[in-house]
């Protein structure tokens, strides 16, 4: 992919990911346009896309001129979507709304105004639910614990649909959890790491739920690395993808990775909450070795490297996230 | 399940499987309200019910009062749904708002409204899509194929996620192409046997497209019955089941036996359609042993006289049915 001056929509583009894709496209020549409607409890800041050449279309995908917004795109990378999972269960027709009836919209849209644009689709490993077996590869049964994972499995069947109906060049990759500049660290929403970043910098120890789990974090100028090589890749098209990060770490691990990282820091461990042991899915780590052969593409930046980058960069940005 | 003086709500209740399980609780003595919104190209058709007890409430799903609807129901059998595959692909945004954004609705008024009340939801074969291995058990990947399996897929999972959060009492049967009376014949839509079951009472010959296709048809008085003992098997309460039929019989089988129940009938065999191909699922039967072990249920009734028992229910009732 030629990325200068090519014309690229990001949707969710304030937001963690979509806001560092952004910058990432921008640097590399591209028109932009972000689409986001700043969603209460979500991603979206405006401190993300400051000073940069983007041009940010502050609307809600759910009721913007998709068709109007899609016109002339070559590449739409699509990360718009309710992703908080008790958000999802407290609210289950917003997040259905957002992350399956809007893409279907927005599908009928770029049919009619980018029939040939490339559409990397931002999916999650959340709907796989509690692995049967580690690590989770594309093909373990698909078993959605709450309502963002029945949504966010719907959104990505549209577009794979799409492909195979249309055959629109379409690549969905299966995150897991991303952390790094620009996360929402005002509290737990985006991911525990949030919050734990914004205690350590505010000198309070952070909690610790459960702690056994394990994850394997990306950091996200991985995972912008991945979206671009993905949009890049004839071969990736049609097809889904798990992405993984840094070897598996349990929470504790990852706790204590933070605390070393910031002198002065510390934790404490609770159990983990009722409401939400109903809907967890325990240890998750990624195989991802589809999309490794494909592109070439690896999980570079090391745990305890990304979480002292991440702290380092939000020490003198910390008002404008709280 | 004590089914005499019951308070038992059917959604879907006038089309083809709704209206045959109201007809059946009502002959047990229940109190049945069946919900039927009437969609166009849908299976509902006002003789269904004609003479019998069941109340009719001719709503639509998606802008009925469900509370009020829920109010006090012992039982609910969920049958409402867009069902055509090629109609979800014309106009997926209609699909999902029937099939996933109603049944979210449908949920939490539930939860007001009949907080202990079981429900049996009517799932599909559709999402697991073309089938990787035959028979296929309720094991197999979900790949859907269209909107269609999409919708439905989402809405079963937002009634299992009901089950694991709420506690409630939920079965799904993942039914395969049913047939019998009341079955809509007036076109393809519903199934291809109704088609062929009108051509042939006119005396014209059927199409039958592709013809190698087997499917494990299931004639209706046995899906009624699977529903009643779902309903009354806690040992089933938060699972899904397949529901087979028939032992496999190819499209051209399914003709031949068609033709051998009525004197002069015929039919021709053409292409699959290339609109269709791009959804089709190729072959398809079910392994039902869970449900049968869960149940002592059985797919009781041969093909061959299935068929000849409907095309004798619509001989003197064609005219309702055109």
């Amino acid at each position: 992919m030629q990325w200068d001056r090519a014309r690229v929509l990001v949707t969710g583009g304030a937001g963690f990911l979509g806001s560092n894709l952004c910058l990432a496209l921008a640097a590399r020549g591209a028109k932009v346009a972000a689409l986001d409607g700043f969603l209460f409890g979500g991603g979206a800041n405006p401190a993300n896309l400051e000073g940069s050449d983007v041009t940010l279309v502050r609307e809600d995908i759910r009721e913007v001129d998709l068709r109007t917004l899609c016109e002339g795109a070559d590449v739409i990378f699509n990360l718009a979507a309710q992703t908080s999972h008790m958000g999802g269960q407290r609210d289950p027709l917003a997040d259905i709304a957002v992350n399956a009836v809007a893409q279907v919209r927005l599908i009928q849209a770029a049919r009619e105004a980018a029939p040939n644009a490339v559409v990397v689709h931002a999916s999650t490993r959340q709907f796989y639910g509690r692995p049967i077996r580690l690590p989770v590869d594309e093909t373990h049964p698909v078993a959605p614990p709450d309502a963002n994972g029945v949504s966010k499995f719907a959104g990505e069947q549209y577009w794979m649909i799409e492909h195979r109906t249309a055959g629109r060049p379409v690549v969905s990759l299966r995150l897991t959890n991303c952390y790094g500049p620009r996360l929402r660290i005002r509290d737990a929403r985006q991911t525990f790491l949030g919050i734990w970043i914004r205690c350590v910098l505010e000198g309070r120890p952070f909690e610790v739920w459960g702690g056994s789990q394990l994850r394997d974090m990306t950091y996200v100028d991985d995972v912008t690395d991945a979206f671009l090589r993905a949009a890049s890749t004839p071969e990736c098209y049609g097809h889904v993808y798990n992405l993984g990060g840094a070897p598996p770490a349990s929470l504790t691990e990852i706790a204590e990775m933070t605390v070393a990282a910031c002198p002065g820091a510390s934790f404490t461990t609770r159990e983990f909450p009722q409401d939400r042991a109903a809907i967890d899915i325990g240890s998750y780590h990624a195989d991802d070795t589809a999309f490794r052969a494909a592109t070439g593409w690896n999980a570079a930046t090391p745990l305890a490297e990304g979480i002292a980058r991440t702290l380092e960069w939000y020490r003198p940005r910390l008002a404008a996230y709280l």
